[in-house]
Parts: C-alpha cells; sequence; structure tokens
C-alpha cells in the first residue's frame, strides 16, 4: 500500500472565500504515484469547509447568501462561543453544513470525478494562515 | 489491496426523488471480493447526494419539506446561478445538506451497518440519466 | 493491509447530548497498530452524528440552539415521520446537518489533525444503549 501526505496553505483576504484547489489535488495525486485508492482532502481548521460543487461564480454567491442567512455573523454577541473573545461563532455553524472533508475515489490514475465536481475550499474566518490535508492511500 | 469500482444509473421521473440503493451496493461488495476496508458511494453530478438513514416514507416525505424550506425551488429567479439558463440553484443547496458521500466499514464482506442504516440516492434535479459511483478498497 | 474495527457505546441520560470521544478513538489506533491510512468513525444509529469540531462549551450549545431552530423538536406532530410512533423526527434531520461520519486521516501512527479538531459522538435521541463503530484500515 502506498500512502501520501500533504498539506496545502492559505490566506485569504476576506473573511470568507471560496477557493478551487481542484488542481491542486490533482498535482498531489500525481505526486503520490497512486492508481488505485482513495484521496481523503480535509480542512484541518474548525472553521473551513472542503466540498464539491460547481465552479460558477453565481453558485459560490448563493452559497455565501445562503450560509449567512442560516447562521450570520452579526450580532456576533448571538453565540455563545464568542464569549471566549472570538468572533466567529458563525463560521463553526457554517462549516457543518458545507463539511469538513471530502473522499474521492482514484481510479486509473485519475481523481474519479462526474463532468462538473470541483474540489473546493471554503473559508468562513480568514485572514489568516490555515490549511487543508491531502492524504492518499492505495496502490 | 483490491480495488473496485461501479458506477450505478439513474434517470427519475420527477425533479426530487429518494431511492433505496442499498441492494445494489450489495451486490457491488459482493463483486468486489473486499471482506475488509471501505466502501465509498457518491453522487457525480453536484446536483444529487447520497446519504444514510431510515427506509420510511414519512421520514422521506419530512427531509422533502425540510429541504424545500431550507432551499425553496420557487422562485428560481432568487438563485444567481439561474442567471446562466438553469433552474436548479435550489438542488445545489439541497445537496450541500443532505451531503455528496457516504464512506461505509466492510468488515467479514458486509456493509458493516447499525440495524436501520440504509444508502439512498437523493435525487434534487431528475428527469434526466445520472450516476453514483461506488468505489471499494480493501482486501 | 492491516483492518481494526471495535465499537463504542453510548447511553446519554438526556435526549441530545455531545460526547467528545478523541481519546476513545486515539486508544483505538494505537490497538490497532496502524502507521498509515484512514480511520473512519461513523454513528451505527440514523438519529446520531459524529463529528469534528471545537471542545468548547459556548460552541456546543450555540450547535444544539442552531438545530432546535432549525429542526425543532416540538410540535412532535409536525413530522410525518413521528406518525410510526415515534417521537424523534427531529433527530432524524438534525443528524443530516451534523453529519454522520468522519474520516481521519493516520499519519505516522497518529489522528493527523489540525490545532483544534476533536472527535465528538453527537446523540439526538438519547436515552437508551447506542453506539458508533471505528475503522481503521492501512498499515
Amino acid at each position: 500500500m502506498k500512502s501520501y501526505r500533504k498539506e496545502l496553505w492559505f490566506n485569504t483576504s476576506s473573511r470568507r472565500d471560496y477557493i478551487n484547489i481542484t488542481g491542486d489535488v490533482e498535482k498531489c495525486l500525481k505526486e503520490s504515484g497512486v492508481n488505485e485508492g482513495v484521496c481523503l482532502v480535509n480542512a484541518m481548521h474548525i472553521t473551513a469547509s472542503v466540498y464539491i460543487n460547481d465552479n460558477e461564480s453565481g453558485l459560490i454567491q448563493d452559497y455565501d447568501d445562503w450560509l449567512e442567512q442560516l447562521a450570520p455573523h452579526e450580532p456576533v454577541t448571538h453565540y455563545r462561543h464568542n464569549r471566549t473573545g472570538e468572533d466567529n461563532g458563525d463560521a463553526h455553524l457554517k462549516r457543518q453544513i458545507m463539511g469538513r472533508e471530502v473522499v474521492v475515489a482514484v481510479s486509473d490514475g485519475r481523481l474519479d470525478f462526474g463532468p462538473w465536481e470541483q474540489i473546493f475550499y471554503a473559508e468562513f474566518d480568514g485572514r489568516r494562515r490555515k490549511r487543508v490535508l491531502v492524504k492518499i492511500i492505495g496502490e
């Protein structure tokens, strides 16, 4: 069994951001030399997500509006978590909607994707260095 | 390490549908010959989900009502994504609640399930041919 | 390839509860002898979740309030599922927000975590014996 590990680092300029990391993960897969297996991609921070969906700017804005409606940032005093001195209570909730991780099949040396699947890093409390883990196992 | 891959195809007659695919995945597992490992089942389309829950018709109707309340189909002009000519903006949101994939343990040649776990394909933008990927790795 | 399986059992005294199981999973990993691979942790029941987030009591209360707002327990007659004699319709919905499972990378014999990642068992219909599956594969 082969095993591969890499961290991808991000530092977004805004609080929330959505970054297409499909190319980065494909590069990892090539480096891993794995032909058949699974590829785990997860946020290593608890106020960010990794998810798979469409690379379409309108949709990304729809997600952002919807998450802000389901778990608004303001008022920050709404969240008990923010009594610890944080202002990111909403980010912990948004991340649960979008998910922590994706597991992608690796077949014939490729990410085994349908026609529109793209991997995104979703940042809900950015403006600092944060990272994603790529772990690939197989043969 | 053994590795197995199969696509399951669907074409629902209504926009939204919920299909129990547990039997199909069990058939895949038998074909794979894997006794110990993991089984990934994921939607290959970004307006559909694979999830695990109860095979109870009232619950499925509860899910459908709830998702429609959290991300209503109408008015279709509500979603920026629909400016691309689509009318499935809601489906991309519903899919994030229900999830893209499940990973199921394989133990002793069986899907290692609790008493009520069943795998469902949830379609949020149907009436066309779409598919699910089953990937099994192990020994 | 090594393969390891263990069930963790719970019986919460209240309907809803959030239990940090990171230490239990670390113990499993040690027992497994796996150095490189993946660790799947999933609820075996369909009214409970396994998720990864912060071990902070305010946040846990925020999650509980938010889930109750998105899928309230009362009135129990609101849910068609409850016509079967159950009163846990809300629990099936809450579980979809928080997720069924997590997949954690195993690197160098450790759960490969970011600084604040902790694994939680979230119970939404407790006061009876229920369980979580830990499955580890790798080498």
